[in-house]
């Protein structure tokens, strides 16, 4: 999508041909400060800290990590500590380690010699993949938000909320929930997104709302708690969140504090939809609250927040009384029951095993 | 209750025997700031600008509010003006209503030369009954706990969650939400309290968590979206919150965010309780989430934070990507067929007309 009228993708080799350029999304939305990672260290790195985030794209960026570390030494050894490496970077994401597993499979039966251009195209091929899956999502998705503007008087615009950030920064390009977003107000649908600032990390405050700006998307922040009084009032017609890992049950991990949305949309009647590329569904996984393992961060991501003084200045405040600790789960599960559906790059469908095995007929586990 | 072993309340006479001392809660955490206010207007400024909040304690503010004014000028017309102007302040709080009218009501009919002192009287009056009440409601609330730590393995916590601040500072002594809390870890019951951070103002993460720290109640903070996945992995035993106003049906207007908590709270099948003195019963509204009008306040609460720096300098920053508007609604409606029940300084009861009318069959209405 555009930043300034640019055309950007989340991440893309350098004009060097080697080297691979991510936008750090932690000085967003103050400074757009382009990275340069030259090895599969700096590439865990970025991973871990957020640099990158979002399911999709860290599953790209771990593949040229891959080949970052395979130009460096391409031997098996290398590959195998580049997997593990980039691995353990982030406990949740699923498509991390789907992304690595396909490296590996691509790779490791491959002369070293010829490790190292296969990994870029490899890589490339996923990234590209990536950015056609998410299109194909927003058509997917498209159709929903069509029918609510049809129901409603000319030019009235169809009330989107979501959760954290789905759009392009979180992908390669085009994003997962926000992808119906984009491609509906480019074909003119009247739309306008109620962005949840996403605490503690504030992506929606600071990453969809940026997103949805540059791309000229009309939209308004409000804090996490605003969410079901909106719905109350019926300043909501949908929902649409992305996801971090979807069971074969149709349970949905996201950012923590999706559920409760998924709650309040159910007690008012409003479609709770759930945005998604193949690779985020964890078909060894059935029961999403009991299985899924969530990651606990550091407390001081609620405690402290970073932002812009008025003057320009980036400054970090502490925001909880002196002495009191913060506890920090990432995510919660949204149990299937509450999901209206799933919109996937082959179609929508129920949440649930049979809707998912109706797209995904070919899936084992 | 009390700061490093000194005995407070939130709102108290001066030495000097006629000027008003508040905390000024907007400097809490950081800064324990005594303001002292000398007329209706800055009474009304503390009001309107929450250097004071919390139903209670705005209506016990007001009605000191209401003898600077009657100091300054005893006549009908001020009495008149000061009710008028100090009951603009806030339109949520059906306790900055009933405070005003009762001064009215105490004072019209007296001869100008009388109303000081009986305004100051009343006002005191209007604080000590304030302070009695919420020990009371603590004294109902407390077997709900006492009766989680039986249940439980000798020296376990019972974990409460509890939203924004319904504490000792929102009212004159010991809180609402906060009394059976402090009330039982008095008499030690092991409490541990799960403190939502409360965005947009951070009322649970600066005043909440500074007060249930200097009086040492073991809790944590954490984001307001944390508390469903909490709820789900059984990490909270009971949910406590105040309210601004409870309609006779038992709907319960409370701090924005109230709602999803109450969603989550039924979901998980653990109890939800609103702890309430009778003042804040609105007997002429039914239906809240039709009825209640709810403050929208500024943008800039959302958009803006104010915190303390490493290095001890109090900023401001922005989290919202610049150009992107916000919508801040300051409260919702939780409706009474989530609410378990109601505790109230005569006892607990259902929430509901039959409930309410049972502790209270003189209310008319």
């Amino acid at each position: 999508m555009k930043i300034d009228g640019k055309p950007y993708r989340s991440v893309w080799v350098d004009e060097d041909g080697w080297s691979v350029r991510i936008i750090d999304q932690t000085k967003l939305p103050w400074e757009l400060d382009i990275l340069r990672l030259t090895d599969a260290e700096a590439t865990a790195h970025a991973i871990r800290s957020m640099q990158v985030r979002g399911a999709p794209l860290i599953g790209a960026v771990a593949a040229y990590g891959v080949a970052l570390a395979l130009r460096a030494d391409a031997s098996t050894a290398s590959l195998d500590r580049a997997v593990a490496m980039l691995g353990e970077t982030r406990p949740t994401a699923i498509n991390l380690r789907w992304a690595l597993d396909r490296m590996r499979a691509r790779l490791h039966n491959l002369p070293a010699a010829d490790r190292v251009a296969a990994a870029y195209a490899e890589a490339l091929a996923i990234a590209d993949n990536d950015a056609e899956t998410c299109r194909r999502i927003g058509q997917h998705g498209l159709p929903l938000l069509r029918e609510i503007a049809a129901r409603k008087p000319a030019g009235a615009p169809v009330n989107v909320l979501t959760h954290c950030n789905a759009g392009w920064l979180a992908t390669v390009d085009y994003g997962t929930a926000l992808s119906p977003m984009y491609q509906a107000h480019d074909e003119g649908v009247p739309l306008h997104v109620w962005v949840d600032e996403t605490r503690p990390r504030n992506q929606g405050a600071a990453l969809t709302a940026f997103e949805l700006g540059k791309h000229g998307v009309p939209h308004t922040v409000v804090a996490d708690n605003a969410g079901g009084h909106l719905m109350q009032h019926a300043e909501v017609d949908i929902v649409i969140v992305g996801t971090d890992r979807v069971t074969r049950h149709g349970d949905v991990a996201n950012k923590i504090g999706t559920y409760l949305k998924a709650l309040a949309a159910r007690d008012n009647g409003i479609p709770f939809w759930v945005a998604l590329p193949h690779s985020t569904i964890d078909w060894q996984v059935a029961d999403g609250v009991a299985e899924i393992p969530i990651e606990e961060r550091a407390g001081a991501e609620v405690t402290d927040l970073t932002g812009r003084t008025a003057d320009g200045r980036i400054e970090t405040i502490r925001v909880v009384a002196e002495g009191s600790p913060a506890a920090n789960p990432a995510f919660d599960v949204t149990p299937a029951r509450l999901v209206t559906g799933l919109i996937t790059e082959r179609g929508r469908c129920d949440a649930s095993e049979a809707g998912l095995r109706g797209l995904y007929p070919e899936a084992s586990g």
